[in-house]
């Protein structure tokens, strides 16, 4: 199938804004209301919460209705195979953590790939009204009542100079644990939580990396764009790409992500994070 | 002197506003704009940014304008002694690593306190757009076009069903760390990274508690009256008052702090944090 051309790519950019929006309206009417969170898996603590699966059943309905022929992957609801190469990626509510706690850096990721690629990308975070989308060769950010606006990661010389994120250190096995100390203890400053808001931190030239382990193809398709879009880089902790061949549909393994701004940071990082790549 | 009435707590409440905007108008242009961090502490990385410094020059001007007599401790420009019981504990930029990382949790601390007992608090998040208040017996939160709520803790039977936060788990000495270890290992959930915002967060009943140290009276001034306004209660990690007698002006030592939403969450985390009580 020939690459998507940029018509065509403009068109599915205001798309994933419709999705967005529908998004929105499914989980902004559940954030700091007292809702039930289902504890889903057997290990560790995370939470399932109506707004999650209500607003991927609103964004599959709408795609469904405009595009059969594309795939879907949803945290919540599984695989619908792609007929046309197209595959959207969802997570309705990344950082759902940060949603039943109230903290309003969780967002809406919605991403599409083609034939195993990465190719658009959007970061909503709907309570504080922002939106960062990502597409081959650009990125931008619109504020709601703002102008949209493109953005771009920064220069960053050395790993001494960068603002380094992580969700949770507690994510880490031993070996990781250890990479990402290495990390923290050389980078200027280092800070937690931030779960998808931190990529678009990066994407936005904020902040200069984030090193994150035992992600899911639906917490990261959304990022890649995005970052990508402004300039920064994606890899394993091998330095590899992540994705390619059907990794966005049967992920294998226990996916390390980094994400920079500037190249020469991750050259920097991969020197502590690939003694414990996968 | 006499204890101030409700009409001058309404007052002070209403000019406390006054100062938030005040602090709002300086800092909102400075977010997430290229600014010059200067590295003010010795140990560690504690940026002092313009916002910090002209917000804080801003409120001071409105405060001795209106209130002469006020005193005014402030993280940036120390401390004017009161004449008449009342002092303005004053944090521009509460988080300012968070800040520097384009993170929206940081916060502006605006407390008052009355012969050494803390009276009315204030937490502004400007750039969201959010404000918690609270005075003797009351708190109330409100958005930017939204109406004005009270706001309460909420109830929390036990630690194991409660939702926790510190700023950064690198900020405990070695025997702090073995306590709120304790607790991140019992709390159904633990959040890193809110800062001021996380005690929000327990005022509004989103969170169950927060546990902190190094904590300086700048740090803690305003929370005190939004957590116990809201029914929660702020101690010491031995379960002691904060404040009193002239700590808010001449603080000793490393200042841990607990706040909680419900006595009996307070109660099992003093079991763990007590051991490592100064």
């Amino acid at each position: 199938m020939p690459t998507p051309s940029s018509d065509q790519i403009a068109e599915l950019l205001a798309f994933t804004d419709e999705l967005a929006d529908a998004a929105r309206a499914v989980i902004l009417p559940l954030f700091r209301a007292n809702i039930a969170a289902e504890n889903k898996l057997r290990s560790g603590f995370d939470p399932v919460t109506e707004a999650d699966k209500g607003a991927e059943r609103a964004i599959r309905a709408l795609i469904e209705k405009r595009y059969p022929r594309h795939g879907i992957l949803g945290e919540e609801y599984g695989l619908k195979p792609p007929q046309d190469g197209f595959t959207w990626v969802l997570d309705p509510v990344d950082g759902t953590r940060q949603f039943i706690a109230g903290l309003p850096l969780w967002g809406t990721l919605i991403g599409l790939t083609y034939e195993g690629a990465t190719l658009i990308g959007a970061i909503d975070q709907a309570y504080i009204g922002e939106r960062f989308r990502g597409w081959p060769g650009g990125a931008d950010f619109k504020r709601d009542g703002g102008a949209r606006m493109p953005i771009k990661t920064r220069a960053c010389v050395s790993l001494r100079e960068a603002i380094l994120s992580t969700t949770d250190h507690n994510i880490f096995t031993g070996a990781e644990a250890g990479g990402f100390e290495h990390l923290r203890a050389t980078a200027k400053l280092t800070r937690f939580g931030g779960d998808c808001y931190a990529y678009a931190m990066v994407a936005m030239g904020n902040m200069d990396l984030v090193a994150e382990s035992g992600l899911a193809p639906w917490d990261v398709a959304a990022l890649i764009p995005v970052i990508e879009g402004a300039g920064g880089l994606v890899s394993d902790w091998r330095g590899d790409a992540i994705g390619g061949g059907d990794w966005f549909v049967t992920p294998s393994g226990r996916t390390q992500i980094l994400a920079v701004g500037d190249a020469r940071v991750r050259d920097e990082a991969l020197v502590s994070l690939k003694r414990a790549a996968n």
